[in-house]
């Protein structure tokens, strides 16, 4: 699937030109965050939660607890948004008005699927811990039964999914170049600082490359 | 007010331990993050609408297009629900359970204002450009008439917010400390880098010192 057609409800509406149908800059994006919004109704009043996830082809998989009032409402089969935003940069433009920022945002529409089945649940939870970081799940211990059962993992198809993205300079009023105001982009990028030892770590464990090495994004 | 009593709808339901009510701590939080995901329902959909805004005092201001449709129906006194997070660190536990994330959220009920009156919607732009990039309302070009007409500005109160926040190591089963597996923090905090003057910048315009010492945070 290379492209998506919006949908009526998935098409970018405001500035249009900023909205991008293709599966590969959707997918991008999704690859690159690691923490969704997750928008859901209880009794008429919109609820918009952050979680993790992960993208594996067509799906996005998320996880928590069995308990989780989300994963219970989602698994209802009720409608969901599902909001990814990744900040690039600050946008100072000349006027106030066209101050923005350089943002690559994924909105997927549609129903949640709990992932039942034994396998296929512990391959998702694997999708996830390695989207998280990648070649952790051979470095860290598996689930056990009891953790397996106090864990919901669900799908979401990418079926009605769109992105929208600004990037680039400041767009001022052409009269607007002249002034004396300093304009242009403050780049805000995701970035890994020194990683911190757990307290209770085992001497001679040392900080694994994957850990070191650690950067999201291309 | 210095506390929020949670109401049924805010109280952190899972891991109550995280929640907080406090509004030094839920204010600490929204001032320190600039984007928010917005959630408002259409015709039973929810959507997640990721934006800018500023806190001000007991509320929270947004702001937009005159022609966005999240406004339009915010202006139609719908129920929302705005939620900022911040992103500390992955939290790399020996088991794949514990894997977590430090992260400091903040979850808002409401229905959103529009600000009409000319003075309250300058003053609404004014701080919300100045949370964006402190010091910038008196550094760039007011709104001109058209510019205002064509923005919507609304406010949301913050009578019912709770906050979620996860801080500190890993937290293993005691049976896996043992385990050979790094364990620890990867801190992933908001950090700028260099601003990019737009190509289109007059020469002789330094970069302001507002600019060169951004940050987010305390």
């Amino acid at each position: 699937m290379a492209t998506n057609a919006p949908s009526n409800r998935t098409r970018v509406k405001r500035l249009p030109a900023r909205g991008i149908y293709d599966r590969s800059e959707i997918d991008a994006i999704l690859d690159e965050g690691f923490v969704c919004h997750v928008g859901f109704v209880v009794d008429g009043q919109p609820f918009v939660i952050p979680t993790g996830y992960a993208r594996d082809g067509d799906r996005v998989l998320i996880h928590g607890s069995a308990a989780s009032r989300m994963l219970r409402t989602l698994e209802n089969g009720v409608d969901v948004c599902v909001t990814v935003t990744l900040t690039d940069a600050l946008v100072l433009a000349r006027s106030a008005f066209h101050h923005s920022v350089n943002y690559r945002s994924v909105v997927i529409l549609g129903k949640a699927a709990p992932i039942n089945d034994r396998e296929d649940k512990i391959d998702a939870l694997r999708i996830l811990t390695n989207h998280f970081i990648p070649s952790r799940w051979d470095d860290c211990r598996p689930p056990n039964e009891v953790e397996l059962k106090a864990t919901t993992a669900m799908e979401i198809p990418l079926t009605e999914a769109s992105a929208k993205v600004r990037t680039g300079p400041p767009g001022d009023e052409d009269e607007d170049y002249a002034l004396p105001y300093w304009a242009g982009l403050l780049p805000i990028p995701p970035t890994t600082q020194t990683p911190i030892p757990d307290p209770r770590l085992t001497p001679g464990i040392d900080i694994p490359d994957y850990v070191k090495g650690y950067r999201r994004g291309k």
